[in-house]
């Protein structure tokens, strides 16, 4: 089933893997000596790639979706030669280490996206076979193939029960994404027990009801053959993504082996040298690895590499396609088109109001022109987001793989993870678009998108009570709020059409933050004052008041309410705060200079305050859901009017000296 | 197929339902209108209910998962006779109607739980068959079937897209819901379209892989009869959860039938007196109703409704079986067991520290040996949780539906939606628990659960950085603020036993408003000053200072540290706020009498610090995401010691006179 060099390099992974968990004291030792022959089986015998270039466009990529078993993960990208050393694996779990507890992209060479978070991998996964098959579509051609590398997945049942991986999974069975394949490590065995206990599916008969290529092997403790050759069936299967179902061990060779007993626990100092002594390997060391197992790695490794062919391919493909090899050598590299902020559209207050979701879809489309790297789409939504392309290669579809128009469906969060896998295969800037409120159902990706410092653009319209009688159920509240909590996330929402360009601009710069950008649904009109380059600010004044009564600030479809109150107050600055986030990181000078101390301040948005105390000695803003009825009449009842602004200012005023806010920065 | 009676009320049911969409110029007229005889039959043929008792624990449950079709409910509702006037119907959308864009539970009589949000519906309907189920077991004798309702479901392919809809039928199929039927909408049409450009699996054998019974009704839109006979045959199946396929045109009867075009705008004026035409009724009639149909209505459900017959047989069953006749009303009427709050564990500084996810467990357990509608369990992590019920009726499996633990998977969604179907059934105080990080990926239903005044236990482990080695993955940092942003949704976050025992018993007795007991991994120790009943106030000081130099403020795990701090700063006031969205609550001198004007306050706690500013001059936290490595190495590493608690009061100190604070408030 296995050669002997085969046995001893998994017997390695296996001794490795439980290593760095007994020498961390934490961590998870039964899925990396079940999945020991998957993984061994990918790298050494499936995969291409260069330990050396872990950035290389066409590598295949490998994807730990079940994220605990990052032991494993450690162990094979050490023996396969990535800059990870065996110190590294002796620190596993540590502070400051590279083998974090769960893998995390942009930390570890090698980790290609950040699991742990059940159901993710599988999801970026889906993300990262649609990059490879629409970066193909667009620039291989009849005689020269750049692109063509396949994305391997291993997961566990926990990643299956996700409802994340059914919404991927289906899509990817939709959209005939062949050079994906998944395999899952069937073992039986959840954290509270048997699988008996909560998932007794037939999970080959649901894959197969999404469309995908399915297969078993019976013992995937040692059959190498059996694996490699469910793996080459897979990859036959050119127009199905592809499922195979390895049967293993939890813990193999432990002697609690089978039972969740293995699955979060070191095993302990006795069980580790008793398992070793069962692979044939001195009990007394740890961290040890036969040469001839790093050269098992290194040959392999270097045989099924491509690397040197594919750099010479891609000479001669820049030479005879030198338009398309630059433009992919500029998205490889991350660098933007020339020109590209200057093509966002401007306004001025002549221009018709107009709902910042249509302003949105004219931004979107102008970047669209130029930017070949944009791809996305909306949950379903296409036309209430206004995230139609106009020109370009339409649909991402089976039949049409160079398109860039994702039909992602009803599913939010899919949508989310697959945008971050899209932007881990490099060479894209992808988008998801749905309503503000159902973000929501995509919190556990788009945290991810932060976490993993993936540029993905969230374009989330219907963003207040202003959105009107969809009523409670579709009106955000907690939201706004809650992104600006989460670290490395700018949350924008722009006041009018200018703002709403110089989100995009923001939005596509910050190379490594993903960005929501939250719209309206109903008209606004666009502002005087107001600029595309401001929003890199965070926030700005509209007017010029030398020493102001009061400050109001606000963010999006509220501040031309503020501006109104501002003319009924007279001595009043209007400050418009199109992304909190980037103004938090402002100097204190630049915040006092816009809040001076003494100065009350009035801020007004139409969503929770909670944030707001640190800028403003007054909210008017929602602390209870909404309601249903027309949008103009739920501001007016909610307390967003000028009238409400003006005399909650005035009182400010009145009561004299405002508390220093600064001591808050 | 069916009568003249039938297709006159099916016909008024879509007149209705249009007018009502035209009326306010604003819904949803496509699934009404092919939806109708789905609606009609059930409410007509099948369902035992009365209109006059809404809140009758035994009648049948009818979920629209598919929620932007309130109108056909608004109609089907009206027409039989529940509580909701033609006024209403006129109003649809409007402020203040009983008849809001998408149905609201606790709004409407007849609705039952609140949907819009797609997936939520079915996943809410697992949650109320679970509920029927284990009252049937608990409560039913063998000569005597108080419990035995049905829940019936309408939706459509946007709610199977969802993950949600996929984790709940799994698990609605491990379990053996035979008392669930799912009646499925299959109209081929999405927002974005045809459902081919992004859903085109095969939903009956996905159905059929989870363990469902399925079947397929062709005519939808006429076929009463077909719809009928695919119910009974439904019902029949006892064991087994069911989805009947059901074949319907969108806007069936309008020009634009068959086209998403119908889907989500009124039809206009000229379009909805040509489908009346067509269907023989007068066109310029709006809100008509014949009263022949009414007297379709009353006579059928009068004839189904079983109402009169249960109140009797419930007598007789007080009679027979006075100790559980008295705790089931107890139960309905939402009354609490006599001495429940001082069974509660109390501490003592002299009890050892412990991780409060343990106090946790002995909260809970404490609370299960006394209170019968305890219901819940863990996705998977009953151990790491602390959630396993010592003693009691075991787990509820299909064979052994009595049981009050719930083990739901690694599906945190469709957990929190099973819940709030829990909570909504009635008679029950449902409990989920995960890692605080993941209720992100249940946010869409535990939004819900607030939204919709559902009491919810969210029991969330695994806190903060404390948790150590699993890193920033599992490391929650905007949970806290997020959940404080969301109306009606109590955030505890307890610093010992006591104010464990505490949150527990304010979850309890909030009946309208769900809770998150956010716990530690790590060990805390019993604080003096600590108590059960202060936890009610939602912040209070542990100990007595007169006129504090400084006031330290802090949550959960870092209430310690403070305590620490301020024994080596002598005259500062320790503040535990285990519940912030309470103390919000609390009038301006309650606050002012704890962070006394013109003292400085520094706050601590492990999470972002978005909201604090409310009621802090300096807040110690996190403002990035976190890292691996030993829970008190992390802590350290990021700023949470003593040391760094004292300098930063003292640096407040010496600043001189704070800024007031409760300008804020
Ligand atoms: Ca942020
Ligand atoms: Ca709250």
């Amino acid at each position: 089933m296995s050669t002997n060099a085969d046995q001893v390099a998994i017997n390695t992974i296996r001794a490795l893997s439980i290593d760095q968990v007994q020498a961390a004291n934490s961590g998870h030792p039964g899925a990396p000596m079940g999945c020991a022959p998957i993984a061994y089986t990918l790298f050494t015998k499936v995969m291409s790639f260069n330990p050396k270039q872990p950035d290389w466009i066409n590598r295949d990529r490998f994807v730990l979706s079940n994220g605990h078993a990052s032991a494993l993960l450690y162990s094979i990208l050490h023996l396969s030669g990535y800059d990870l050393s065996m110190d590294e694996l002796k620190n596993f779990r540590q502070l400051h280490s590279l083998t974090p507890g769960h893998p995390e992209r942009d930390l570890t060479p090698g980790v290609e996206v950040t699991t742990g978070p059940l159901g993710q991998g599988i999801a970026n996964a889906v993300g990262l076979a649609i990059g490879s098959r629409n970066l193909a579509a667009n620039f291989n051609q009849e005689d020269m193939e750049l692109i063509n590398n396949n994305v391997y997945v291993l997961c566990g049942d926990g990643c299956l029960q996700e409802g994340i991986s059914s919404e991927a999974s289906s899509l990817a069975g939709h959209l005939g994404l062949g050079n994906l394949i998944v395999l899952y490590d069937d073992n039986q065995i959840t954290i509270d027990g048997s699988t008996d206990v909560s998932f007794t599916e037939d999970v080959l008969k649901r894959y197969e009801a999404y469309g995908w290529h399915t297969s078993y092997v019976e013992d995937g403790d040692n059959d190498v053959e059996g694996i490699l050759s469910a793996i080459e069936a897979a990859k036959a299967v050119t127009d199905k993504p592809s499922l195979i179902k390895v049967n293993t061990t939890i813990g193999y060779l432990s002697s609690k082996q089978g039972t969740e007993g293995v699955h979060g626990s070191p095993l302990g100092a006795e069980e580790v040298a008793a398992v070793k002594a069962k692979m044939g390997m001195d009990p007394e060391q740890s961290f040890a690895v036969d040469d001839s197992v790093y050269t098992t790695f290194n040959e392999a490794i270097a045989a099924n590499s491509g690397y040197d062919k594919w750099v010479e391919s891609f000479a001669q493909f820049a030479e005879k396609y030198p338009d398309l090899a630059k433009d992919l050598q500029r998205r490889i590299d991350g660098e933007l088109p020339e020109g590209l902020i200057d093509s966002l559209p401007r306004y001025t207050p002549e221009d018709a109001a107009v709902a910042t979701r249509k302003t949105s879809g004219k931004a979107l489309n102008a970047l669209n022109d130029s930017l070949s790297e944009l791809i996305g789409g909306s949950a379903d939504l296409t036309g209430s987001n206004v995230t139609a392309l106009k020109n370009g290669p339409g649909d991402f579809q089976k039949g049409n793989n160079a398109g860039n128009y994702i039909r992602f469906g009803v599913r939010e969060h899919a949508m989310a993870a697959i945008c971050n896998g899209l932007a881990a295969y490099g060479a894209f800037i992808p988008f998801g678009a749905t309503f503000l409120n159902f973000i929501g159902y995509a919190q556990g990706a788009a945290r991810l998108s932060a976490l993993s410092h993936l540029r993905v653009i969230y374009i989330m319209t219907h963003d207040s009570i202003g959105l009107g009688e969809d009523a409670q159920t579709h009106q955000p509240i907690e939201t706004l709020s809650s992104w600006r909590a989460t670290p490395n996330m700018n949350v924008f929402r722009p006041a009018d059409g200018n703002e709403v360009s110089g989100s995009y601009a923001q939005a596509v710069q910050t190379a490594t933050t993903p960005s929501i950008i939250a719209l309206t649904r109903q008209n606004v009109p666009n502002l005087e004052g107001s600029s595309v380059e401001a929003v890199a600010q965070g926030g700005y004044a509209l007017n010029e008041v030398e020493n102001p009564d009061v400050v109001l600030v606000a963010t999006g479809s509220e501040v031309s309410l503020i501006v109104d109150a501002a003319a009924e107050l007279g001595n009043a600055r209007v400050v418009s705060m199109p992304c909190m986030d980037i103004f938090e990181a402002r100097s204190d000078e630049e915040k006092r200079a816009l809040f001076p101390d003494g100065v009350p301040v009035v801020s007004v948005e139409a969503a929770s305050g909670v944030g707001w105390s640190a800028f403003s000695h007054k909210h008017i803003g929602m602390s209870t859901f909404g309601k249903s009825g027309p949008g103009e009449q739920l501001m007016e009842y909610f307390g967003f009017t000028v009238d409400n602004v003006v005399s909650t200012a005035k009182e400010l005023i009145a009561a004299g000296d405002a508390p220093k806010l600064s001591l808050k920065w």
